[in-house]
Protein backbone atom coordinates (compact mmCIF):
# COMPACT_ATOMS: atom_id res chain seq x y z
CA UNK A 1 0.00 0.00 0.00
CA UNK A 2 1.29 3.27 -0.91
CA UNK A 3 1.09 5.71 2.07
CA UNK A 4 2.19 9.82 2.15
CA UNK A 5 4.87 10.89 4.88
CA UNK A 6 4.37 12.17 8.29
CA UNK A 7 6.59 13.67 11.20
CA UNK A 8 9.89 12.32 11.48
CA UNK A 9 11.39 11.30 15.84
CA UNK A 10 14.62 10.73 16.63
CA UNK A 11 14.55 10.25 20.27
CA UNK A 12 16.33 8.69 23.31
CA UNK A 13 13.96 6.13 25.90
CA UNK A 14 15.19 6.93 28.91
CA UNK A 15 17.35 4.56 30.75
CA UNK A 16 15.29 1.79 32.92
CA UNK A 17 12.25 2.13 30.91
CA UNK A 18 10.97 -1.39 28.83
CA UNK A 19 11.53 -0.86 25.30
CA UNK A 20 8.53 -2.01 23.43
CA UNK A 21 5.82 -0.55 25.69
CA UNK A 22 8.29 2.47 25.80
CA UNK A 23 7.48 2.55 21.91
CA UNK A 24 4.00 1.87 21.94
CA UNK A 25 3.44 4.38 24.38
CA UNK A 26 5.15 6.97 21.95
CA UNK A 27 3.05 6.21 19.03
CA UNK A 28 0.26 5.91 20.93
CA UNK A 29 0.75 9.61 22.58
CA UNK A 30 1.63 11.09 19.66
CA UNK A 31 -0.95 9.43 17.59
CA UNK A 32 1.54 7.92 15.47
CA UNK A 33 -1.02 5.41 13.46
CA UNK A 34 1.55 4.02 10.76
CA UNK A 35 5.18 4.17 10.38
CA UNK A 36 8.72 2.48 10.36
CA UNK A 37 11.14 1.88 13.29
CA UNK A 38 14.74 1.65 13.54
CA UNK A 39 16.72 1.76 16.89
CA UNK A 40 20.52 1.21 18.31
CA UNK A 41 21.35 0.88 22.30
CA UNK A 42 22.08 -1.50 24.48
CA UNK A 43 19.12 -3.43 26.39
CA UNK A 44 19.28 -5.61 29.43
CA UNK A 45 17.47 -8.95 29.94
CA UNK A 46 15.71 -9.36 26.62
CA UNK A 47 12.88 -11.59 25.53
CA UNK A 48 12.72 -12.75 22.24
CA UNK A 49 10.53 -14.92 19.62
CA UNK A 50 10.73 -17.77 17.53
CA UNK A 51 7.16 -18.40 16.12
CA UNK A 52 6.36 -22.07 16.07
CA UNK A 53 4.40 -22.23 12.78
CA UNK A 54 3.27 -25.60 14.23
CA UNK A 55 2.05 -24.67 17.32
CA UNK A 56 1.08 -21.24 16.52
CA UNK A 57 2.28 -19.13 18.63
CA UNK A 58 5.74 -17.85 19.56
CA UNK A 59 8.87 -20.03 21.54
CA UNK A 60 10.39 -17.41 24.44
CA UNK A 61 14.17 -17.04 24.14
CA UNK A 62 15.11 -15.32 27.78
CA UNK A 63 18.69 -13.79 27.47
CA UNK A 64 20.00 -12.78 30.64
CA UNK A 65 22.84 -9.90 31.25
CA UNK A 66 23.39 -7.11 28.48
CA UNK A 67 22.98 -6.95 25.17
CA UNK A 68 24.26 -4.40 22.32
CA UNK A 69 21.01 -4.03 20.88
CA UNK A 70 22.91 -3.82 16.76
CA UNK A 71 19.58 -3.09 15.12
CA UNK A 72 15.56 -3.24 15.53
CA UNK A 73 13.70 -2.72 13.11
CA UNK A 74 10.05 -2.75 12.83
CA UNK A 75 6.76 -0.98 12.06
CA UNK A 76 3.54 0.40 13.27
CA UNK A 77 0.19 -0.42 12.20
CA UNK A 78 -3.26 -1.08 14.02
CA UNK A 79 -3.87 -3.74 16.01
CA UNK A 80 -7.16 -4.00 18.23
CA UNK A 81 -7.86 -0.46 17.78
CA UNK A 82 -4.38 0.98 18.78
CA UNK A 83 -1.04 1.75 17.64
CA UNK A 84 1.33 -1.67 17.75
CA UNK A 85 4.82 -1.94 17.07
CA UNK A 86 5.92 -5.12 15.39
CA UNK A 87 9.84 -5.39 15.65
CA UNK A 88 12.91 -7.32 15.31
CA UNK A 89 16.09 -7.21 17.07
CA UNK A 90 19.81 -8.38 16.40
CA UNK A 91 21.73 -8.60 19.92
CA UNK A 92 25.10 -8.95 20.49
CA UNK A 93 27.08 -10.42 23.42
CA UNK A 94 30.14 -9.80 25.19
CA UNK A 95 31.71 -11.63 22.70
CA UNK A 96 30.69 -9.94 19.81
CA UNK A 97 28.24 -13.20 18.95
CA UNK A 98 24.53 -12.51 17.83
CA UNK A 99 21.14 -13.37 19.11
CA UNK A 100 17.67 -12.41 17.67
CA UNK A 101 14.35 -12.63 16.97
CA UNK A 102 10.93 -11.22 17.41
CA UNK A 103 11.40 -8.61 20.39
CA UNK A 104 9.02 -9.29 23.48
CA UNK A 105 10.41 -7.21 25.73
CA UNK A 106 13.86 -5.92 27.04
CA UNK A 107 14.99 -3.20 29.22
CA UNK A 108 16.54 -0.19 28.52
CA UNK A 109 20.10 1.15 28.87
CA UNK A 110 20.51 3.40 25.73
CA UNK A 111 17.86 3.01 22.87
CA UNK A 112 18.01 5.72 19.97
CA UNK A 113 15.29 5.24 18.70
CA UNK A 114 14.10 6.64 14.89
CA UNK A 115 9.87 7.04 14.10
CA UNK A 116 8.86 7.86 10.69
CA UNK A 117 5.41 8.28 10.30
CA UNK A 118 3.09 7.38 7.55
CA UNK A 119 -0.50 9.04 6.84
CA UNK A 120 -2.69 7.08 4.64
CA UNK A 121 -5.57 4.31 4.63
CA UNK A 122 -5.75 2.33 7.48
CA UNK A 123 -3.13 -0.09 8.21
CA UNK A 124 -4.97 -3.24 10.23
CA UNK A 125 -3.18 -6.49 11.71
CA UNK A 126 -6.16 -8.96 11.42
CA UNK A 127 -5.83 -12.49 13.37
CA UNK A 128 -5.01 -15.77 11.11
CA UNK A 129 -5.47 -18.90 11.54
CA UNK A 130 -1.78 -19.63 11.71
CA UNK A 131 -1.82 -17.50 15.06
CA UNK A 132 -0.31 -14.23 13.54
CA UNK A 133 -2.16 -11.22 13.07
CA UNK A 134 -0.97 -9.92 9.48
CA UNK A 135 -2.17 -6.73 7.30
CA UNK A 136 -4.05 -7.88 4.34
CA UNK A 137 -1.23 -9.04 1.78
CA UNK A 138 -0.47 -7.22 -1.62
CA UNK A 139 -2.93 -7.90 -4.64
CA UNK A 140 -0.91 -8.83 -7.62
CA UNK B 1 24.64 11.01 -4.65
CA UNK B 2 21.66 12.99 -3.69
CA UNK B 3 18.15 12.55 -4.48
CA UNK B 4 14.66 13.92 -3.65
CA UNK B 5 11.82 11.31 -2.05
CA UNK B 6 8.96 9.82 -4.07
CA UNK B 7 6.69 7.22 -3.22
CA UNK B 8 6.49 5.15 0.50
CA UNK B 9 5.42 1.10 0.24
CA UNK B 10 4.33 -0.31 3.33
CA UNK B 11 2.92 -3.78 2.49
CA UNK B 12 2.97 -7.53 3.20
CA UNK B 13 4.24 -10.26 0.46
CA UNK B 14 1.84 -13.18 0.37
CA UNK B 15 3.36 -16.30 2.20
CA UNK B 16 4.50 -18.87 -0.33
CA UNK B 17 6.16 -16.15 -2.84
CA UNK B 18 9.92 -16.35 -3.15
CA UNK B 19 11.14 -13.13 -1.21
CA UNK B 20 13.81 -11.49 -3.11
CA UNK B 21 12.15 -11.89 -7.31
CA UNK B 22 8.64 -10.29 -5.22
CA UNK B 23 10.44 -7.20 -3.93
CA UNK B 24 12.24 -7.23 -7.65
CA UNK B 25 8.57 -7.57 -9.22
CA UNK B 26 7.09 -5.01 -7.08
CA UNK B 27 9.64 -2.41 -7.96
CA UNK B 28 9.04 -3.59 -11.52
CA UNK B 29 5.74 -3.38 -11.57
CA UNK B 30 5.26 0.26 -9.80
CA UNK B 31 8.43 1.74 -11.61
CA UNK B 32 10.82 2.42 -8.30
CA UNK B 33 14.05 2.71 -9.80
CA UNK B 34 16.17 4.00 -6.94
CA UNK B 35 15.24 3.49 -3.41
CA UNK B 36 15.42 1.89 0.38
CA UNK B 37 14.21 -1.52 1.37
CA UNK B 38 13.88 -2.58 4.86
CA UNK B 39 12.07 -5.88 6.07
CA UNK B 40 11.09 -8.09 8.68
CA UNK B 41 9.47 -11.43 9.06
CA UNK B 42 9.65 -15.14 8.37
CA UNK B 43 11.47 -16.80 5.62
CA UNK B 44 11.91 -20.85 4.46
CA UNK B 45 14.98 -22.52 3.50
CA UNK B 46 16.84 -18.91 2.94
CA UNK B 47 19.76 -19.34 0.79
CA UNK B 48 22.71 -16.66 1.38
CA UNK B 49 26.02 -15.76 -0.13
CA UNK B 50 29.30 -14.63 1.30
CA UNK B 51 31.70 -12.75 -1.31
CA UNK B 52 34.82 -14.22 -2.05
CA UNK B 53 37.10 -12.17 -3.23
CA UNK B 54 39.45 -14.24 -4.29
CA UNK B 55 37.20 -16.46 -6.66
CA UNK B 56 34.96 -13.35 -7.42
CA UNK B 57 32.36 -14.89 -6.54
CA UNK B 58 29.33 -15.94 -3.96
CA UNK B 59 29.91 -18.45 -1.71
CA UNK B 60 26.40 -20.28 -1.16
CA UNK B 61 24.96 -21.08 1.81
CA UNK B 62 21.71 -22.87 2.19
CA UNK B 63 19.87 -22.77 5.75
CA UNK B 64 16.82 -25.31 6.07
CA UNK B 65 14.22 -24.76 7.86
CA UNK B 66 12.00 -21.68 9.24
CA UNK B 67 14.10 -18.59 10.44
CA UNK B 68 12.74 -15.35 11.76
CA UNK B 69 13.80 -12.55 9.26
CA UNK B 70 15.30 -10.24 11.64
CA UNK B 71 16.50 -7.92 9.35
CA UNK B 72 16.63 -7.37 5.61
CA UNK B 73 18.34 -4.10 4.91
CA UNK B 74 19.31 -2.92 1.42
CA UNK B 75 18.58 -0.67 -1.58
CA UNK B 76 16.79 -0.90 -5.43
CA UNK B 77 19.26 0.69 -8.39
CA UNK B 78 19.46 -0.27 -11.81
CA UNK B 79 21.42 -3.06 -13.22
CA UNK B 80 20.58 -4.85 -16.79
CA UNK B 81 18.41 -2.17 -17.11
CA UNK B 82 15.59 -3.51 -15.24
CA UNK B 83 15.34 -2.17 -11.01
CA UNK B 84 17.52 -4.66 -9.04
CA UNK B 85 17.16 -4.71 -5.50
CA UNK B 86 20.43 -5.73 -3.52
CA UNK B 87 19.77 -6.81 0.26
CA UNK B 88 21.61 -8.35 2.97
CA UNK B 89 19.61 -10.33 5.71
CA UNK B 90 19.96 -11.43 9.24
CA UNK B 91 18.09 -14.62 10.11
CA UNK B 92 17.21 -16.17 13.49
CA UNK B 93 17.02 -20.12 14.62
CA UNK B 94 14.79 -21.93 17.19
CA UNK B 95 17.75 -20.59 19.62
CA UNK B 96 18.04 -17.08 18.74
CA UNK B 97 20.92 -17.67 16.73
CA UNK B 98 21.78 -15.46 13.86
CA UNK B 99 23.05 -16.23 10.59
CA UNK B 100 23.39 -14.06 7.34
CA UNK B 101 24.73 -12.39 4.18
CA UNK B 102 23.66 -10.90 0.91
CA UNK B 103 20.78 -13.00 0.34
CA UNK B 104 19.98 -15.14 -2.95
CA UNK B 105 16.57 -16.23 -2.04
CA UNK B 106 13.79 -17.27 0.45
CA UNK B 107 10.25 -18.75 0.63
CA UNK B 108 8.64 -16.01 2.44
CA UNK B 109 6.17 -17.03 5.48
CA UNK B 110 5.86 -13.79 6.75
CA UNK B 111 7.31 -10.43 5.51
CA UNK B 112 6.88 -7.02 6.14
CA UNK B 113 8.45 -4.71 3.77
CA UNK B 114 8.95 -1.23 4.08
CA UNK B 115 9.90 0.86 0.72
CA UNK B 116 10.95 4.25 0.12
CA UNK B 117 11.80 5.76 -3.48
CA UNK B 118 14.25 7.94 -4.54
CA UNK B 119 14.02 10.19 -7.71
CA UNK B 120 17.02 11.41 -9.56
CA UNK B 121 19.75 10.80 -12.00
CA UNK B 122 19.76 6.82 -12.73
CA UNK B 123 21.93 4.89 -10.34
CA UNK B 124 22.95 2.34 -12.29
CA UNK B 125 25.03 -0.91 -11.27
CA UNK B 126 28.08 -1.80 -13.78
CA UNK B 127 30.32 -5.31 -13.91
CA UNK B 128 33.51 -4.77 -12.26
CA UNK B 129 36.69 -6.73 -12.40
CA UNK B 130 36.56 -8.42 -9.30
CA UNK B 131 33.46 -9.70 -10.02
CA UNK B 132 30.34 -7.68 -8.63
CA UNK B 133 28.04 -4.85 -9.88
CA UNK B 134 28.27 -1.70 -8.32
CA UNK B 135 27.78 1.89 -8.51
CA UNK B 136 30.86 4.42 -9.26
CA UNK B 137 31.74 5.27 -6.13
CA UNK B 138 31.21 8.53 -4.88
CA UNK B 139 34.04 11.40 -5.47
CA UNK B 140 35.95 13.18 -2.91
CA UNK C 1 11.94 15.13 19.08
CA UNK C 2 10.48 16.01 15.90
CA UNK C 3 12.22 17.12 13.00
CA UNK C 4 11.65 17.94 9.24
CA UNK C 5 13.02 16.18 6.75
CA UNK C 6 16.46 17.01 4.86
CA UNK C 7 18.30 16.06 1.91
CA UNK C 8 18.66 12.01 0.83
CA UNK C 9 21.92 10.55 -0.11
CA UNK C 10 22.73 7.13 -1.50
CA UNK C 11 25.92 6.30 -2.26
CA UNK C 12 28.94 3.64 -2.30
CA UNK C 13 32.15 4.47 -0.28
CA UNK C 14 35.27 3.68 -2.20
CA UNK C 15 37.09 0.76 -1.29
CA UNK C 16 39.77 0.91 0.41
CA UNK C 17 38.44 3.81 3.16
CA UNK C 18 37.79 3.19 6.44
CA UNK C 19 34.17 2.75 6.89
CA UNK C 20 33.04 4.98 10.26
CA UNK C 21 35.60 8.11 9.55
CA UNK C 22 34.18 8.20 6.04
CA UNK C 23 31.02 8.21 7.07
CA UNK C 24 31.75 10.98 9.06
CA UNK C 25 33.45 13.06 6.69
CA UNK C 26 30.68 12.85 3.92
CA UNK C 27 28.27 14.51 6.72
CA UNK C 28 30.85 17.08 7.85
CA UNK C 29 31.53 17.99 4.12
CA UNK C 30 27.60 17.60 3.26
CA UNK C 31 26.91 19.67 6.56
CA UNK C 32 24.39 16.65 7.60
CA UNK C 33 24.06 17.61 11.29
CA UNK C 34 21.26 15.37 12.64
CA UNK C 35 19.89 12.42 10.53
CA UNK C 36 20.16 8.43 9.68
CA UNK C 37 22.11 5.97 8.74
CA UNK C 38 21.54 2.50 6.67
CA UNK C 39 24.12 0.95 4.75
CA UNK C 40 25.15 -2.66 3.59
CA UNK C 41 28.17 -4.34 1.78
CA UNK C 42 31.77 -5.95 3.32
CA UNK C 43 33.86 -4.63 5.79
CA UNK C 44 37.42 -5.88 6.18
CA UNK C 45 39.41 -6.69 9.52
CA UNK C 46 36.07 -4.64 11.59
CA UNK C 47 36.51 -3.74 15.20
CA UNK C 48 33.73 -4.15 17.36
CA UNK C 49 32.74 -2.34 20.58
CA UNK C 50 30.78 -3.81 23.47
CA UNK C 51 29.78 -1.17 26.82
CA UNK C 52 30.70 -2.88 29.63
CA UNK C 53 28.96 -0.88 32.32
CA UNK C 54 30.80 -1.44 35.18
CA UNK C 55 34.21 -0.16 33.63
CA UNK C 56 32.89 2.65 31.40
CA UNK C 57 33.91 1.98 28.22
CA UNK C 58 34.16 -0.39 25.12
CA UNK C 59 35.21 -3.73 25.11
CA UNK C 60 36.85 -3.81 21.67
CA UNK C 61 36.07 -6.79 19.87
CA UNK C 62 38.65 -7.40 17.00
CA UNK C 63 37.20 -9.40 13.60
CA UNK C 64 39.58 -10.82 12.03
CA UNK C 65 38.97 -10.91 7.79
CA UNK C 66 36.62 -9.77 5.55
CA UNK C 67 32.57 -10.29 7.11
CA UNK C 68 29.78 -9.46 4.95
CA UNK C 69 28.54 -5.87 6.61
CA UNK C 70 24.89 -7.55 6.83
CA UNK C 71 23.37 -4.26 8.76
CA UNK C 72 24.98 -1.06 9.60
CA UNK C 73 21.95 1.20 11.14
CA UNK C 74 22.52 4.44 12.94
CA UNK C 75 22.73 8.22 13.49
CA UNK C 76 24.03 11.45 12.98
CA UNK C 77 23.83 14.25 15.96
CA UNK C 78 26.48 16.79 17.35
CA UNK C 79 28.90 15.54 19.86
CA UNK C 80 32.27 18.05 20.77
CA UNK C 81 30.40 20.39 18.51
CA UNK C 82 31.16 18.18 14.93
CA UNK C 83 28.65 16.09 13.12
CA UNK C 84 29.10 12.27 15.25
CA UNK C 85 27.47 9.01 13.89
CA UNK C 86 26.88 6.59 15.96
CA UNK C 87 26.80 3.08 14.29
CA UNK C 88 25.95 -0.18 15.24
CA UNK C 89 26.92 -3.33 12.58
CA UNK C 90 25.98 -6.54 12.25
CA UNK C 91 28.81 -8.75 10.22
CA UNK C 92 28.81 -12.37 9.08
CA UNK C 93 31.98 -14.70 8.30
CA UNK C 94 32.24 -17.11 5.51
CA UNK C 95 30.24 -19.71 6.94
CA UNK C 96 26.98 -17.44 7.50
CA UNK C 97 27.64 -16.61 11.37
CA UNK C 98 27.03 -13.14 12.40
CA UNK C 99 28.85 -10.81 15.47
CA UNK C 100 28.02 -7.47 16.12
CA UNK C 101 28.04 -4.41 18.20
CA UNK C 102 29.21 -1.01 18.07
CA UNK C 103 31.07 -0.03 14.85
CA UNK C 104 34.98 1.04 15.77
CA UNK C 105 35.69 0.79 12.65
CA UNK C 106 36.35 -1.05 9.13
CA UNK C 107 37.60 -1.07 5.90
CA UNK C 108 35.25 -0.50 2.97
CA UNK C 109 35.59 -3.53 0.41
CA UNK C 110 32.00 -2.48 -0.55
CA UNK C 111 29.72 0.37 1.37
CA UNK C 112 26.40 0.98 -0.31
CA UNK C 113 24.95 3.84 2.39
CA UNK C 114 21.90 6.04 2.51
CA UNK C 115 22.09 9.20 4.80
CA UNK C 116 18.75 10.53 5.43
CA UNK C 117 19.48 14.53 6.68
CA UNK C 118 16.50 15.52 9.72
CA UNK C 119 16.37 19.20 10.18
CA UNK C 120 15.28 20.92 13.33
CA UNK C 121 16.87 22.02 16.56
CA UNK C 122 20.58 20.80 17.77
CA UNK C 123 20.18 17.21 18.62
CA UNK C 124 23.63 17.36 21.23
CA UNK C 125 25.39 14.51 22.82
CA UNK C 126 26.54 15.29 26.52
CA UNK C 127 28.87 13.08 28.13
CA UNK C 128 27.42 10.89 31.14
CA UNK C 129 28.31 10.04 34.16
CA UNK C 130 28.52 6.51 32.92
CA UNK C 131 31.35 6.75 30.17
CA UNK C 132 28.30 7.55 27.12
CA UNK C 133 27.54 10.85 25.60
CA UNK C 134 23.94 10.48 25.37
CA UNK C 135 21.36 13.23 24.32
CA UNK C 136 18.25 14.39 26.60
CA UNK C 137 16.08 11.31 27.18
CA UNK C 138 12.67 12.18 25.55
CA UNK C 139 10.10 14.20 28.25
CA UNK C 140 7.35 11.83 29.46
Amino acid sequence: MKFSRGRNFLFRIPEGKEFLSAVNEFAKKHNVLIGTISAIGTLKNPKIGYFEEEKGQYKVIELEGTYELVSALGNISIKDDEPFAHIHVSLGDKEGKLFGGHLIEGEVFVAEVYIQELLGEPLIRKPRENGLALWDAEEE
